[in-house]
């Protein structure tokens, strides 16, 4: 009886159910192959598809490869991930489950470790894609003011005017401020003394104004303005003129007005008041000298 | 007795299970399909009555298409998901179960870089719904104050006084300032020397005021208010004008105050007063000069 | 014997089991219909009930009404998704799974992004239930201080006094500030100089306070005290009155009490002290003049 | 046989299984209620117990009874809704798990927007439990300094000195500062000139002290107190004098001291100094005057 | 037959199994509340033994009672929730399941609102087991500081010089500055005029250090010792002079050696130095004066 | 029969099945052994011939080698983690969920503190692979200017001028500022009195460059630029020059052009101008002296 | 029939299945015993082989005992924990799971509770590992400055210079700056007058540095260096002089120098500046005196 319990066992190691299923389990595995190819070269169909439609309006040829590209690796690595998976999983089924619980205590620390680098990768897809700004322009973002040198899925490199070159990762790149779209405003500020008559001044600003927007029509959007009377200061009234310039010539224009105005005081002799102080005596008559 | 084995279960291949199973997995795959149908043209209708009967009241032709076909979209996206899943699931139990678990290592990650961008798309929804700001208009939002440029479902363009073009995220945007519903208030504070008569000063500037009404009286709500006394300053008795304006042309009158109430001044012999300065002799009788 | 194979399952195809399991599927859709139908209108009563029983207490119609229904929608919806959810369960067993997975991969992005609503709508239901302001109060929430135009479920809308309408969503307003529930505090701190006589200074503004008190008697509650020396300034003994007025006239009563006691210090000599300063000789004798 | 067959399923539609289902069905639900009211009344007497044999220590009985009645509530509605549930599953076996899953996806969001409701009301509860303040007591909760007007289970109401009511809820409340739990210090900080003799001055501000004991003898713990030089200041030695008082007499007692020293100095001849400036010649020999 | 299918079922309605169940159900009830049993006393008398063998090392007999008696409590109610469970479980196959699913909706909100209680009661006991301050002790905890008047396991009571009792969860104590532990130092920084002799003015101030050694014996722990130049002011040359005292004593020491220091320099004619100012003549000869 | 029964379970012990398992079981154990070295080596090699391909462009040779021993070793401990797991899963077939299940009792708190570690590591690895900044370099990160001593997996150890040596986690840097790449900007801004000629100055200013130039021809890559009036200051027009320099030189150049420009000044008679005050006299004619 | 069944389950009541179960279940707490011990001896070898491998370079005896047998404990107490619940799992099945699933629910609160200690010890670990500073050394973390007295796996206790002792949890201290780590650099800043010839003031101080290494030899590392003009201030040129030194012995080193400085200037007539200001003429030539 032992032995036929052996000899039966012997027999019985491989079953029809054992064939069967190893039939069965090559089958899956060829399915799965397969289905992981139609998967990525369908994807990657849809992605080229959807760039070149849409390419000649949203984004450069540059751009729409990088992102094409993109957007194809990531495509590629998650269904070799799960294809690899599922063929594990037929051969030893908990293996799958293990190496996932494995990974699921890894899983909260490595999850909170990655998150800042696919937060970068997403805003970096969107700064490409909604072309925030690009190469060479003057931004700020992230508390830091200078020209972009690079941009890169991950980090942007900015220069300071100081010459410091800064990385920042995408993912801190919450708001931007572009200075290079559309025309910028030069503002100067300057305070004349309260003794001194506010049309006179204004009249003396209008006319070196129509001089200076002659001098510098290559820079200027819209020539200078004599906004007004903006503040009462502690010892002037301050006025404020205004220029639309050309994007990055605000500045020189700043420095070119404020030379300006400067000659026309000196010549009409309107000083710009230095901080004024009165002495009282004291109600019991005291007097100070 | 092995050749009955091999041959039993060649027959068996394909038993009347395997088939009953292929038949019913295509019923159930047409069923998903036609479901899925169903769900996407009954949601659409939904969508459609649903701007069409508020149309009207709440949100202009424009907004309403736009958020119909978001919400279209989102729904098309989420049913077509489903489906495909489902519909794997008939072939490969586990492999719905797989790409899920998969999914959810990288989930984590992806779910907190990916909030940002759900975050965005909620707000700008509710800044379209309920109108919060349009184009052209002068808001405060985020820190930044600009004209609106653009609205999108991810990031609205404002552009600063300066030039700057902010590009801000929806989500970043918590509370909106906006300066374009209803009158706003132009606000000017003087000070005058405490030696003047108080209730001689806010005559003069009654008087003036409504002369100023008569000139500006396009862009005034409601002709300039001398409040009062709000401030025993250092060296001056602070007064302040207030006055009702038409949206955005509040910094013009203050500033067209300011230059009335100076030549009112001027011409009265009243002067704002510089900062002063009492030198008071020590105790010990040592006087300064 | 491969006929009785394919006859047999034709017969077997729609088995008893089958034919109960319809039978049964569809009692169960009508049960699931039922209960919803009962759950809803009960719920509805409960509702209703709720606040007819304390609408008398706690809360005007208005706001009864708005609450009331409010809390039936979210019933109905939610009810509705369960009957759904529970009916598709029954023809497709996994589809419900497989949907609430699906919408779990999504889960924490929308969770995060679409808890803000609910802590908007939770924040809101609170504000109107406890009555912690109402429309043309005037408070400070969210680090904004003006008149409430609009409480909304989602947001408040409050306008600035510069005009500026601020829309706040509730979920921000932790504190609440509000200035029309009980009389204000009308404040006014003056300076007098260290050589003036602190008792002779104090009755002449007790004498002023019982003057002024006649002449506002409308606008305050409690008449100007006198509170006494709260500083020594740098310059100045500074002195403190405060008077008690009815809600939002406090700052025009600071503003009148600001002029009177000017007035009586113009009367009696008493002058609001300058910044002062000592200038000392050196200790070698060098003297300044 | 086919009629056989239908036959035989229509018996067997209510079998023997089916109808001992019911029966055990029956007397589970009935089991499930008594357990659900058993819970109840013992938790109730739990709670009781609780509060009595505690409430002649802890707390007293108005608060006793509001926190006793607080926690039936909370067992009450949790035995309901379980009960519920454990019922409803017994008929519709996926019902309460679908209804979970259901509220599952939900439960993040509201998770979220309700942990400050939870948060308001734990803290709330130790407010009361461990008498942190009680109404009418003057406390600094939350960055508002005023006084208690009311305590609730969500909010606390303090109405500032200027007559705002702020309404916070409790969870914002993390530290306390109660001015009401013992004998507050009044300190009163005095400048002298450098050339006065600080023996002589504290000597005085004795003999002051040693008077004003007397005269505020209701409102002080313990007599002023002359610290010392605490300070040397820029133009003055900075002397410190200090008093216990009984709560909320600290400002008063400081006002009157304020007082008090001014009017020795007056008699003595001691001055407040103003700030002092001393003017040196430059080392060229350039003197000014 | 019908009536044979009824009596068999009655038959059956307690069979075998059944009654098998229940002997099975009465052996694991007892087994479960023995195993609690002795879960317990197992715990308390590891706990008791951990606080025996280390009391006389790290904490006084109040505090081990007070600890041991805690991780009592926790362990107690521990059991008795874990046997309850398990025991309903029995009865109620899903139970515990439901109670636990319906407590996972509520949990996320209840787990974030009692995380604090949690952290406060941690906290608490590492303050006690480390013996980071003791009542009466003056310590900087929370931004308060103050005199401690009382450690419990949720809330820290300080009250503050002025006399304001602050509460302070124990969750909010990160970092402990205690001031009773070893000397502390008095330190004075006093400035000396440009134009004096550095070393004199040292070797002044050493000579009465000497001299303060002496009389404050008691209190000093090292003698006053002059650390140097430690500043070049705007208008001075600061000197360090510190003193290593009692703890608490620092202020008073301080207090004194200041005025020391004065009495010192009005001896010797050393001038502690206003502010200066050198007026100085503009380039073009306009003189002041 | 009692006897067979137990002779029976003796026989039975040890069933076909129970053999059956065993070997299976050895099997299973082989092929996860055979199954973890080949993923060792084939991971090795991956990682290997993505260093060798890549490290040409990329990296350096030292850094290529850091990087790929670390990923290896990584790769290594995953595999021998999830090998072990799942052989002891085949002989006690829950110890494995068991471990998993307290582990992740533990594992929120340990995967919270443990997060930290990995953000370290994952954000030095980026360090390197990109270079973002290398041993010697002076850059800014995390707050800390200084020069880098030391970059490792966890810490970058970075040593400001002072001589502090800051130990700095990796995964507190976020946004990196480097000094080192490309040419640095000198800054130097200079202030002139309001009554000097600005077109005098600038020609002054233009010489001294040349001049500076030649000088520092090795330390400039860009010689000394007049930029222009940048400010109108309150005493002084302040003018701005620039000049481009070798990384680290920026410094020296500045202090240099500031020696050059005053001694340039010294020599043409240009102050740098005092602050400046007027003295005006008051409105009624009281005169100061 | 009634007898037969009771006979019948005395009999089943304990089955072969029930015996050989009880078999299995011995044999299983054997193996797990077994099992347990291996690993925490296995566990313990591995650590010490660490721990004398690597003692040699990286950690001294002290530290590397501290931190092997801290490695040993946590891996004893996670052994023990998971064989126990192995082994009450055999008894009652549910127990373990029953177990977790209540400590679930307290877990979130725990678990973020715990994270604190969790953190401390992860951090305190590296704190040792990496040696960042060690008892004795001057440091700056989490905010505070002062000489460290213990380093502990939860707290460090740092001694300010004031006297203060301040307890830290490990997990607040995220950058450390350690003082003791290679020299440190003395720094002086002087301002002379804007009249001073700035080469002659160098030279002066080149001389005196000569002077000034030879006494401090000592105590410096790299004899005082002058750096150069670093800022034209308002009313002085500023001069920096530095010197690196042995750590600690800094700030010695600055007061030296300081006071040589003073010493040099008074002998050579070199005044350090007061602040200046320049009196200027109101146009309209009303002088001050």
């Amino acid at each position: 009886m032992e032995f036929d319990i052996i000899k039966d066992w012997v027999i019985n190691l491989f079953t029809i159910e054992d064939i069967q299923r190893a039939f069965t389990t090559t089958l899956r595995i060829i399915a799965t192959l397969i289905l992981a190819k139609i998967m990525i070269s369908f994807g990657s169909q849809v992605t080229d598809r959807l760039f070149t439609n849409r390419s000649g309006k949203y984004i450069g040829d540059n751009r729409a490869q990088t992102l094409a590209g993109l957007l194809k690796s990531v495509l590629r690595y998650v269904v070799y991930f799960v294809a690899t998976m599922s063929i594990i999983e037929l051969f030893i089924p908990n293996a799958a489950k293990t190496i996932l619980a494995g990974a699921g205590i890894l899983g909260l620390a490595v999850g909170f470790g990655a998150q800042n680098l696919v937060r970068d990768i997403i805003t970096g897809f969107f700064i490409l894609f909604e072309d925030q700004y690009s190469v060479g322009e003057y931004v700020t973002i992230a508390d830091v003011t200078g020209t972009v040198e690079e941009i890169g899925m991950r980090v942007t490199k900015v220069r300071e005017t100081g010459g410091q070159l800064h990385i920042i990762p995408n993912g801190m790149i919450s708001q931007v401020a572009n200075y290079n779209r559309g025309s910028m405003l030069a503002v100067v500020e300057i305070g004349i003394p309260y003794e001194e008559n506010i049309d006179r001044v204004i009249d003396l600003l209008k006319a070196m104004s129509a001089v200076f927007a002659k001098t510098w029509t290559e820079d200027l959007v819209e020539g200078p303005d004599i906004v007004g009377v903006v503040r009462f200061g502690e010892s002037d009234v301050v006025i404020r003129i205004t220029a639309k310039t050309k994007p990055m010539r605000q500045w020189e224009i700043e420095r070119q007005l404020r030379k300006s105005i400067k000659e026309v005081f000196d010549q009409e002799g309107i000083q710009i008041p230095y901080p004024r102080r009165v002495l009282v005596n004291t109600a019991g008559g005291d007097t100070v000298a």
